[in-house]
């Protein structure tokens, strides 16, 4: 495969401005969608994207900035969503250009709560894309690491092998080192459970319980993802592979992650409703919990942490309470 | 078993502390060896140990406080070793009173350095006591969390199965929750692999990595673990488990680890000795990845974290360079 394929990037965000970034260290020109007019127009006269990422300085001349998220696909063969998974619904409703022929990757961490699907699930199933071409881009990976250059790893899962090759070259440069697995089912629900871990560690961490805990928590998330990513996709993957458990840690050891910080404040006794307005964003594992409770109805793997963290955000149980019965079932 | 078992405690550090008050939640009497004669002292007279875990009120009936090795051995049927393993072989050639009969629990993270051995091989070999009388205490467990009564969990690794839970039932409490195990030599190569895992994790912190890429090599580690133990003795184990990768967790991810401190003070600049006269103490890793390096010279498991530790306190290699290179053989 020639360095021609085309790459559009959907989203304004950190994620999407990072990838952008990575994608311009390779490629002559990239399309890049985002449906805040005002931090386009920013963007295309000050070269820095004005709400996230903000010391990155683009090269406006290999962007074709749009607020138009059909001129973006058009423009492209590999289309990169990076948008939070609740607007991914909206997003598409206005897609009227066809995504025959196209792959299209998700860099999104979440559960489409519209259909309770992982994303590359949601356009297999809603879009008909059939699942060679679809991917994943996934971490561990902070946006904010990606802005300061700091050696980060990612992993591009492709069951068609040369566009995963051919994506990992593109997003490659002195501080990006990307790996390829045609995991793209495990890789991008390890991406989704990572977060409702990471809601729990902050959980903990509120309710005043310390690193000793906080280890025995992750361990045990660990295995809790194993048993569930199996059920849903049995194959052969290494769980501790970086995708998997290094995401799960640079989430969940992070306090600058939304999930760890509104489980933190759940933790602390705010509502949810008070701690989203706080944080006047939205926590990723807030919908994801929900989703992957309800599959797992289904599925029925031993997952007690996922449970707990239902429990207090759905089920109006006490944080303090639930996680006391928890510790019953860790070891 | 009944509850009749006396029990020392050999050592005067944190850990060692630690242990103390955990049994005196369920022991009417233990014997507490510290060569530390004034130390000794204040505890006999203020009922606190002066130098470790100072927060820590004893109610000294308990205790019968010796600093004679051999009456508190003498007193004990399992006697617990918890005193750097730099100092073993000092403290037990004071031993005129016999081993036989008694077990031995190690709840020394490190490596023996006049035998290279494990503290549990150390005692086969050296003393003839048979595998079934040697057992290891290990963590997750900062003894600090322990001395604030925060929920942590304990492994006891024992081949004979009723003296594990027997020993699991006498450190347990409302902050302690033990399980068992019999892989006696797996736990305990984890407790001494995590500490130059630790340093690793220290080194690049120092060099300036970040936090995606500390992720990718604990993910990295956790996986170079399984591969190192499973040549020194192959079972059954999963690595994910509280005892492995929880050890290494709560040691790689904590900024009060001596480890950590070390190998981050190594990754600014300074020297071996410099670091080491600064921290005035001992970090265990920086004995444990000489013996393990050699050992593995042996074994040929893959270890590039290992190899590059190594490479830096002991072969008068660059920590930028010897970290360049590493970056390239990790995933």
């Amino acid at each position: 495969m020639e360095n021609k394929r085309k790459f559009a990037v959907i989203g304004g965000g950190s994620w999407a401005t990072a990838i952008a970034k990575m994608l311009c260290e390779n490629q002559e020109q990239i399309a890049w969608y985002m449906r805040n007019v005002n931090a386009l127009q920013h963007l295309k006269e000050q070269k820095h994207n004005p709400n996230y990422l903000s010391s990155v300085a683009f090269n406006t001349e290999k962007l074709v900035l749009t607020d138009d998220i059909n001129e973006a696909i058009a423009y492209a063969d590999v289309v990169i969503f990076a948008i939070p998974s609740a607007f991914l619904s909206d997003e598409l409703l206005k897609m009227t250009v066809s995504l025959e022929g196209k792959t299209i990757f998700s860099a999104i961490k979440g559960i489409v709560p519209e259909t309770s699907l992982i994303v590359g699930e949601h356009f297999h199933k809603t879009y008909s894309i059939p699942y060679d071409k679809i991917g994943v881009i996934t971490g561990p990976c902070h946006a904010e690491e990606v802005a300061m250059e700091r050696l980060s790893y990612l992993t591009i899962a492709c069951s068609d092998r040369e566009m995963a090759k051919y994506v990992a070259k593109n997003v490659s440069s002195y501080y990006i080192k990307a790996k390829i697995t045609d995991d793209i089912i495990g890789t991008e629900y390890a991406a989704v459970l990572k977060n409702i871990y990471a809601i729990a560690a902050g959980m903990a961490h509120g309710l005043g319980y310390g690193d000793n805990f906080q280890a025995v928590l992750m361990s045990n998330a660990i295995r809790e993802m194993k048993r569930f990513i199996k059920q849903v996709h049995k194959m052969k993957r290494n769980i501790n592979n970086s995708a998997y458990l290094g995401d799960l840690l640079v989430t969940g050891y992070s306090v600058f992650s939304r999930n760890r910080m509104f489980g933190n404040m759940i933790g602390k006794g705010y509502t949810v409703k008070s701690a989203q307005m706080e944080m006047s964003m939205v926590a990723e594992g807030y919908y994801a919990v929900k989703s992957a409770y309800k599959l797992n109805q289904m599925y029925q793997a031993k997952t007690p942490i996922i449970d707990a963290v239902y429990q207090i955000l759905y089920g109006g149980k006490e944080a303090k309470d639930v996680f006391k019965k928890l510790t019953d079932k860790l070891n």
